[in-house]
């Protein structure tokens, strides 16, 4: 079967906080990951699929790789957009996402994760994503 | 029994992280925490008894309580010489630290923790710290 | 003059995040700053005294000290409401927090953190807050 | 000018913290940068290059894009070798990191962050790295 595409995706709004700032007074590169991580958890309520969702499932999903492309500097106190968008589900779960100023539209970073899905009985990864996934995915689904 | 007196203790010296300063250029205060955690678990290896040992004890040993004076900011990439010390372990482990300039000897912060026992099957927390804490810091123990 | 009395207060709910829990699947102890830091922005905000403006001010309000009652362990994905509240201002900033479970209501955490005014000119510590905060403070005054 | 090929990479060994580690008890994929910073300081301090040189300097160095692949779970509390070498200088530092089990020698991460100068004054990203950087990498050029 050819990957079904599905049309999954998830945003919200914040801002900025202190301490994640560094001494130049922008975020720090690593903390990106706490942006990301906030708008995945609200991508996979969607498909009532969080982190306890998982462990229940039987399935650990790590993260396998990770990218982010730092477009422009993100200072402290600055309100942002973060969107996330599944882009690949079969054998492993590829999200995407787009950091925004949320006032002037600007994109100001991009990135992936990848996650794939470990059995926790076997502590086998997965080479394809469980059947679970496809029923989750169902209603997101669309015509190519 | 009077809670008999121990002399256990560890130190360490560290050169802080740029990632754990603020646009300030000074560690973040809630990131002292990362200095305690770090100094604490060299004082529980000489008891053998780390994060691990205490899962398999059985027990989970919550900080109930955290105390921090900052006397001096630390900048970041500045080596600092981190100590703690165990002040009391009848009713729960309470550690003491003090962060010095490693250079100057100046006293930079002071702090204390407070952890109790609770047992990991009822979920229970205990009143008195479990046995094997006193059997643990026997060598320790010291002549009022 | 005796310390005006004031009734300042903020707060807000959020869900934890798995990245702040630790490998007991609750909230690391250092990481309940985290909740303060985004409830005291949101205090600070309401008298227009956010770390922007104070830096434009001339003055740096390192936090001096800090305590944490950590009453209950508070589970990643758990929604709390976090409260913050100005109980003294004459000669630091002293903010209480209380952390409550958004869905019983039961209190989770206190705290409180002190801050004092930092000349940045001459990097000497203000014994009595500047004169700016009074001013900033008086639409919050409360007879005694 | 061809790129000239440099011999500078820097190593540490340290012990992964609690305090790291997410509720599957290794550590949060987010927080690999921490490592990666720490190896990575070492690295600058061998040309004499820290962020307090870089600010002096005239030039700000932000990461412009960061890969990480997850190639084995870390566990907390464990010994981990992190590497750096400096793969590309003219146009951007590229530093690419190696984490192994320090006790297997096994291969558990890999990854890299791409650095360019940004002159503080302009605000102007460079398209080339200042000279300042061939100077100080002098000393690790090797006959290609």
């Amino acid at each position: 079967m050819i990957n079904q595409e599905v049309d999954l995706s998830a945003e919200l709004t914040l801002i900025t906080s202190f301490q994640d700032a560094d001494p130049m007074g922008v975020i720090y590169h690593g903390n990106y990951f706490r942006f990301f991580e906030e708008v995945r958890r609200l991508l996979m309520e969607k498909i009532n699929y969080n982190y306890r969702d998982m462990i229940e499932s039987g399935y650990a999903w790590p993260v396998i790789d990770s990218y982010v492309k730092y477009v422009r500097a993100i200072p402290f106190n600055h309100e942002i957009r973060i969107t996330a968008k599944l882009t690949d589900w079969e054998n492993y779960l590829r999200v995407e996402y787009v950091i925004y100023d949320a006032n002037t539209g600007q994109r100001m970073t991009k990135g992936y994760t990848r996650q794939v899905a470990v059995d926790m009985k076997t502590e086998e990864m997965c080479f394809a994503s469980p059947d679970l996934i496809k029923d989750k995915l169902e209603p997101y689904f669309v015509e190519k």
